[in-house]
């Protein structure tokens, strides 16, 4: 189940349902923390980043008997969330154990949101993080979707340990985008968010907010900045008067 | 501000609120409907599709004669929603008047977690609408997007007077994908929801689910069906032992 950005006004009735009629909550513990006025009597178990297959395996065996769980990701648990990890695992065992998905408001639409209206039109999400995928499929999704007009959305900018993915996206998407207008959130929606709207240019000015709780969305070029937000014409100016 | 996918239980708290403290609430019929138990001593102004301007006016000029306004977008107001057309006219007039744009759970999302796990991957968003975009603009993004390996979710893949897009789409996308399981859901999450699971070789025999509530994601060449789920791997098995 996906909790949205972090802060329980933008969770869904489902998602705190679930939760609230849960035996066992299973998450990391930023989620975890995020979602504590809606834990009583539930039963906890935190996990750690990077120990997602044994999250849910323990899920699974507790589900599988008897017990309802959730897994709690952020945002949408199908957008880089537990969803597909744990239907692998489950798959794989053939299971009979039921399984609802909850779907939540992930960060792309979140960041939107506080940006104002930078989407409107077509976009891609695209997580720069190469653990999972090798480095030169990233490259080709950026490359075509900046070619062929999308919004495009990048998750996961860069970590403590990894930062020439950002510098490598930069460097490509400027050349088609020079002007865009960049939009930089981290913590969307929860406490400590920060904001800054720049160009592909500019945006490594803004590196102290960028890491892996930041989402940045590059406008196309018929993105514009007004005051403090980013809007991508939707095209209606091209049937209408205004 | 967004309401999800049609569902209250799929609204945020915080739309929810946003009705609830209005003076107003503009939205076509469809969306009003669907947030009939949140409206009390609201005036309510229905609109009509293809009046989207007249509509982002009104709302313009009774917010800024001093009334809380909401305009109700389906899913997620960035997603083909109000709030560019609402932000763009505020542009033109250089506005002072307050403006907040509130997420929603995206149909992409909503259709996802119906269908499983189909988009764990990077995904990108197309509308198959050709009113506001020329057909050229949308094919050389469905050419991109499938060529790169993008899960892909088409929008509004047809309508009543639009049939044509839906079929070219399909010879183009079946080239690069012709096993991949396509996922079809009409009115996700809201009463008379329809699924049906396809590849694109087999999608038309379920033209009778497809019309502008439909949402179709075609999955990815290493997305697998499960009973009636659709899974997209999102990598895990390349590096863990399951």
């Amino acid at each position: 189940m996906g909790i949205g950005p972090g802060s329980l006004d933008d969770i869904t009735l489902r998602a705190t349902r679930a939760v609230t009629e849960s035996d066992y909550v299973i998450g990391v513990a930023t989620y975890i923390d995020q979602i504590s006025s809606l834990l009583h009597n539930q039963k906890v178990i935190k996990g750690v980043m990077g120990e997602e297959v044994q999250r849910a395996k323990k899920a699974i065996e507790l589900a599988s008997s008897g017990h309802n769980v959730s897994i709690v990701s952020g945002g949408d648990p199908n957008v880089f969330g537990m969803a597909s990890l744990v239907l692998e695992l489950l798959a794989l065992q053939d299971s009979t154990t039921d399984v609802e998905v909850v779907p939540g408001v992930t960060a792309v639409n979140a960041v939107a949101a506080i940006l104002g209206a930078p989407l409107s039109s077509d976009y891609a999400i695209i997580s720069l993080s190469d653990l999972l995928i090798p480095w030169s499929e990233i490259e080709k999704r950026l490359t075509s979707a900046v070619e062929s007009g999308f919004v495009i959305a990048l998750y996961n900018p860069q970590s403590r340990k990894r930062k020439i993915n950002l510098a490598r996206s930069i460097k490509l998407l400027k050349k088609h985008r020079p002007h865009a207008p960049v939009g930089i959130v981290q913590n969307g929606a929860r406490p400590g968010e920060m904001k800054a709207i720049a160009t592909l240019e500019t945006l490594m000015e803004h590196e102290a907010i960028i890491d892996m709780h930041t989402t940045i969305i590059v406008g196309n070029n018929e993105s514009f900045i007004w005051k403090d937000k980013i809007i991508t014409p939707r095209g209606y100016q091209r049937k209408y008067e205004y």
